[in-house]
């Protein structure tokens, strides 16, 4: 487009324009550039089309450019920022677990509720047994409640098949969701997700070889990501290394569920693969995330999941200070899934990542917008509000950056841009 | 009303009715009585004008009651119960501590925001400079924050102003917010709230004898309730023990801050005199909870907080599970203020009850509703779905009680009626 196009948006007047532009363009945002990226007091971002144009201060914008068919959005009194990126969510289940949530309420042990039916494996059974319009209608349920916290690209991972037909499914009707309204979905594979009962003789190995052979090679191009669950009672640490090295031959990007309840070392062991993300880390140590921050040039982002702790009334968080301090790149996301943590309140997980993993508020902001987008491999896209980035852009109801972690749990969100419109 | 007038609200077909019916009628749900209460699956809520008439299986709808102007919501699929009683709020004052939060988040201690001027006493001097009018804004607009996550009768305390014509202000303000929009309000005089700096020389007992001397006497008929918070760094036991007495002579109902940081014995002292509720109780013991329940034959509430100790970073929260055990009456709320729960989602409040106190769905959701409206002393108004109440009426996306603290975070509300109007 030519830079003398006129603006099919503008947004302007805000009282700060969050940008999350300055720190390096090769890498997540890590150490002090975390929370010393730009904001300009006084702002606009203006957009043609799809795109953001320029982004700067109202003392600076140049009236030539706009014309009479500019939208204006007045953010008087109002922060100004990249939508959020959410970037690690099963979205796509049958069902749901809350009369086993209550079970536990009531004291019941995971284990009894495990013997008796419950657990991942009756949303394994649920989801098999729902249809694929069911499970897309769901989906979409679930993405208009994303879309009014104000997320506008979402990672969406498989997992809840376990086997071929419905793995393959899970992925289709996550790019599927995607297509049928705003939000981007990026899909990922996890069909590594725990060995499913007819594996359970075979054991995981034999699983994962199942899944390299007979589903991978079907989803070149429909999923960039495969994860894997590196946990006691789903995949051990040498099957993990082992699929993960296989699905990085066969040319996907790597993701792990790793160090969530014990540190068996799945985090470290990704990293050194190349992993795009390690996620969870609430039990990794602070001299293994400098280790990984070392040795991967600072690429390999920390998702960190605080609703999920909480959700399971564990003590435990990971330690997002020392991580930070130590060089590793963070991101923040809810886990949104049917059984360890039901939210889809961004906010939420944001606040919780401050008062529990020790985040400042401009780190807690840079963890559900850029280095979210660089965990999913979306940073070109979105995550900032740069010039030619998509105008994916949030004006929420508060008036400074320490608001956005101070309103405990609220939405703060007034409009959602996506691609330069205006949803509703 | 006649009992055959037809009725102007149908709310029909919904999945389950939560009426919170069944209970005595004498006194708040205590013990098992908490979570006993009738629920209504395929039932329906008729109203007349702005009263509950009838609450029942849609099996036995008489449709002889409905006419041409009887408006019909459909709540398929739905959860429906009472609108949300919002017990214990610091509904007005100036300014936010947003800023203080960041500063904490960065590792300062409270004391050295303290000793630069921040804490409590810089929302009092935000407050006592604000005008009545950017205070009555203000509240509004909380408000409608409360309003869109379903509730329907808010108590709201002073104690932002400590002189008197602030506090005087505030109680007026909070009248007045009430008068202004569709959220009862419910006034409370918290003038004792700390020591203000113009009698910090003097002390606590001078300063609740200025109160009782030169404030409470033109608070008759304008607050139903005073509260004053007994802990260190605030009144003494003994100094709170004098004013309430004082404040019950003079025909005030009876609240108190107490046992929220330490043990001082301010819940049993309070319920002793007769308090309608006693707030916080993070501190306080299950044998001491067991003597108040039996002391005061269950009348006198414990309205737990569940996201102050969450917002504040602190480990221990109130033993709600041994003071239900116990046979002492919870409600929950959110505390909403700008030092130490800036929060209205209810929603969360109740969710992090199960989570952190032990609560069950359906004594969670007692907790917001009959046992909150007992803490403020309307339970002859709101609170439950029975005929002869106020039409306050919540429509839930979410299908089954167990639902309601599973979403964790989000609201849940689809439709809110408050004195049989449906809120836009
Ligand atoms: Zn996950
Ligand atoms: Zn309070």
């Amino acid at each position: 487009m030519s830079d003398f196009a006129p603006y099919t948006l503008l947004i302007q007047h805000a009282a700060q324009v969050l940008t999350l532009a300055g720190g390096p363009p090769d890498r997540p945002l890590a150490g002090p550039d975390l929370s010393s990226w730009t904001i300009i007091e006084q702002g606009y971002v203006a957009c043609v089309d799809d795109k953001i144009v320029a982004v700067g201060r109202m003392s600076k914008l140049n009236l030539a450019h706009l014309g009479p068919d500019t939208r204006l959005i007045d953010a008087s009194g109002c922060v100004v920022m990249p939508g959020l990126v959410e970037c690690h969510t099963h979205l796509v289940f049958g069902g749901n677990r809350a009369d086993e949530f209550e079970r536990k309420l009531r004291g019941e042990s995971y284990l009894d509720i495990l013997a008796g039916g419950g657990g991942i494996l009756s949303t394994v059974r649920a989801t098999r047994a729902a249809s694929e319009a069911e499970l897309l209608a769901h989906s979409l349920h679930h993405l208009k409640g994303f879309r009014r916290y104000g997320v506008t690209t979402l990672e969406a991972k498989s997992g809840y098949g376990l086997d071929r037909d419905t793995e393959l499914r899970l992925v289709r009707v996550a790019r599927e969701a995607g297509q049928q309204q705003a939000v981007r979905v990026v899909p990922t594979f996890l069909g590594a997700h725990v060995v499913p009962p007819e594996f359970k003789e075979a054991g995981p190995r034999t699983y994962v070889d199942f899944i390299l052979r007979e589903v991978l090679s079907d989803l070149k191009g429909e999923a960039a990501f495969v994860d894997i669950f590196c946990e006691d009672g789903a995949f051990p640490l040498d099957v993990s290394r082992y699929y993960l090295e296989q699905a990085h031959k066969m040319g996907f990007g790597l993701k792990i569920h790793a160090e969530q309840l014990h540190d068996l070392g799945g985090c470290e062991m990704a990293a050194e693969l190349g992993a795009t993300s390690i996620d969870h880390c609430d039990y990794l140590m602070p001299d293994a995330a400098a280790r990984i921050a070392q040795q991967t040039a600072g690429r390999t982002v920390a998702v960190l999941l605080p609703l999920v702790p909480l959700f399971l009334r564990q003590q435990k968080f990971a330690d997002g200070r020392e991580f930070i301090d130590s060089g590793l790149p963070v991101a923040v996301s809810t886990d949104f899934n049917p059984g360890s943590c039901p939210s889809k309140n961004l906010w939420l997980a944001l606040s919780v990542a401050c008062l529990k993993m020790g985040l400042t508020a401009k780190e807690a902001v840079a963890a559900v917008t850029l280095n979210a987008a660089w965990a999913i491999a979306q940073q070109h896209d979105c995550g900032s509000l740069e010039p030619g980035k998509r105008a994916d852009v949030l004006v929420l109801n508060v008036s400074s950056v320490a608001e956005v972690p101070y309103w405990l749990g609220e939405n703060p969100v007034r409009d959602v841009v996506i691609g330069g419109a205006l949803i509703a």
